[in-house]
């Protein structure tokens, strides 16, 4: 991979507009040996002329081998080193529930637990709580517990999950996490991990992060099953060099889900209202279309129905996102990406490592013999099996967005 | 490639069993232009069964054009850089001779050799003496040598070849060598090379070995040819982080040669009794299935009939191999990797540079087009043309031994 600085330096400005079009966890596996996969199964029509228009491969998100979570995954596909830049789980959390995260803060996820009288965990999701009592104890713990020099969000989630923010002067993150992973000892204590620069202020995070526990444990003291908090992910979230910067685009996003808003933003896109359906977001991009010359378009069904083990409801999703297509040609853009952050075969009901089916059309893309978007055919492409960091500056390539190395 | 502190970190325990199945130099080519190769003169119903419900692919041991040894090349498919690990030749050579070398240990490659009344080289390899002769006269070096403060082993290999370790406190490897490399000039004497760290254990460790040449010398006069000693190669075994440690596997090595027994026992593998048969080494496999979880089956005999230049006899062992793939097959493993640790084609008579056609089949593996198990068909799979150290990452990933990276 070329690195960020290195295609900064070639990026030249123009008046071409590129297209990701990602459905999350698109790659998938066959149900049983010799079956189709998702892809394979689905009625495809369009996604198969644009990609005999097209140059095809399969991106490998991280490395052989390893399957990525959603943010790696993401800062991949936009072309951000995901062993570089690593987001924290609170600040992806922070990110899924739409908080507004500064630089300076650092996030933690929480969970409610439970303790016995000794304070020793029982159950580390306090019977996963209602998502109702979550709110409850959230604003409670919100209002109630005060740290000295740093103000404190914590904002619920979802059953016995929270968001813990804290901000302030010199805050430091890469904590280590509270929750021993077993029942029948006390949570641990957090403290800086080895990693972290400003020992000072890690330590002094930390404590705060600590005081926020045990002032925790006093607020909630009747509130058995969920009586204790454990918190883990504690870090800021990462100083990437924005896509305006490093590429010189105004880039923007539309997606449904918080997570995938936040992401985008991380990078310097900006989230476009894109309602809650398919339908809505293809509105969007056909709108905002003269505003923005990158579009990220995030479709998250094809990951959820894959994540449930719904194998022909992921073929469905496929289907459905295959008949916007067209709609996205009549705009005609410059460039149009279609891929996915990683797989998500319903046969495995998870993310995997398997690479992930990518097209990439231009009018100078020099296509090649691949006349099927599916995962089989696709590794016969021109792109090879490629790292989803390559994404990037290839769009910008065939964007006519990058001037030539060396003399 | 991901290094081996970042796979270690996403490593979980399963109780999934892998099985690598490596033949020596298996890569091949045609010995005329247009003819086929080993693999593809080769009747191999087994493998091209396993090809076809596998993904497939080329490895490349080191980097394009580079011909591994055996030693990075065994490295590299084990996970470990080859280009970061380095083995040295009297590590090797100790190895191959089933010397139970220590950590602590440095250990040379000898050669019995000519010198004149003036000490000056007439033959580097002292006619090749025959073996017996070479056994004698190491036993005798082995005897009358006398170092201060160390331990020290002379041990026959072949011919005029043997081994040299010295143990003891504070010895350090990375030397340079006596031999000249020419005629009519006296030995070199041994001095540490650059790169080592501790200068006067190197430097004590340099004076003991040219000691021992000057006392060889001594020892040997009355036996010319073989009147004196040349030394090169001298280094400790490298520090290895076992599988265990960095995998999470309980490895076994089922391996005839020695040297391949040693390379295995170096990251960490139990090198099991295997017999000196290949049918001796699936025994062994059904006998240890029980006790482990990984198992590195090598197979010599291709390798030495490529080196052989005898390509029908390569076909042969290449066809042998075939026919115990079913009983593999049989053991239910959830990974099988067939591959070579480099190429030997019958048409060089030697190691080569080419990639090695390798199979990966597993439950989950996303089996691409590829039905023939030949260099030609592979180069279409869905490894594509991978490095040899994304094997074990990938085989970790289809049984199930890796979490995700990031949330």
């Amino acid at each position: 991979m070329a690195d960020l600085e290195f295609i900064r330096k070639l990026v030249i400005q123009a008046q071409t507009k590129i297209v990701f079009l990602v459905m999350d966890g698109l790659g998938g596996l066959p149900m049983q040996e010799g079956g189709p996969t998702e892809l394979e199964a689905a009625r495809r029509p369009n996604l198969d002329a644009l990609a005999s228009r097209s140059v095809c491969g399969c991106s490998v998100p991280i490395a052989a081998g390893i399957t990525p979570g959603s943010g790696p995954g993401h800062l991949a596909m936009f072309g951000y080193d995901p062993c570089r830049y690593i987001i924290g789980r609170g600040v992806l959390e922070a990110l899924g529930i739409d908080f507004d995260l500064q630089p300076q803060d650092v996030a933690g996820r929480g969970n409610f637990c439970s303790v016995d009288a000794a304070g020793n965990i029982t159950d580390r999701r306090a019977g996963r709580i209602p998502t109702e009592m979550c709110v409850q104890l959230s604003a409670r713990l919100n209002e109630q517990v005060r740290l000295p020099g740093v103000q404190l969000f914590v904002r619920p989630v979802k059953e016995h999950r929270f968001v813990l923010v804290l901000r302030g002067e010199r805050l430091a993150g890469d904590l280590s996490e509270s929750d021993p992973q077993q029942l029948g000892v006390p949570p641990l204590a957090i403290h800086p991990l080895d990693e972290t620069r400003d020992r000072a202020a890690s330590q002094r995070t930390a404590d705060l992060v600590n005081a926020f526990a045990g002032q925790a444990r006093q607020v909630l003291a009747t509130h058995h099953p969920a009586n204790m908090v454990l918190l883990r992910g504690l870090d800021k979230r990462p100083a990437l060099p924005s896509m305006q910067e490093v590429f010189g685009l105004r880039p923007a996003a539309i997606a449904v889900y918080p997570m995938y808003r936040g992401l985008a933003k991380l990078v310097g896109m900006t989230a476009l209202p894109s309602g809650t359906k398919l339908a809505d977001e293809f509105d969007t991009l056909e709108r905002a279309w003269p505003e923005h010359d990158f579009f990220y378009l995030h479709f998250k069904y094809t990951d959820s129905r894959g994540e449930d083990g719904d194998f022909q409801a992921k073929v469905a999703m496929i289907e459905e996102f295959d008949g916007y297509i067209p709609r996205v040609l009549d705009l005609k853009p410059d460039v149009v990406v279609v891929t996915g952050d990683h797989s998500t075969p319903a046969a495995l009901l998870s993310h995997s490592w398997h690479p992930v089916p990518t097209l990439l059309y231009s009018r100078c893309c020099r296509s090649d013999d691949v006349a099927r978007f599916t995962e089989r055919a696709c590794v016969h492409g021109g792109l090879g099996i490629f790292p989803a960091t390559d994404l990037m500056p290839l769009a910008l390539a065939n964007a006519q967005r990058l001037t030539k190395f060396g003399a």
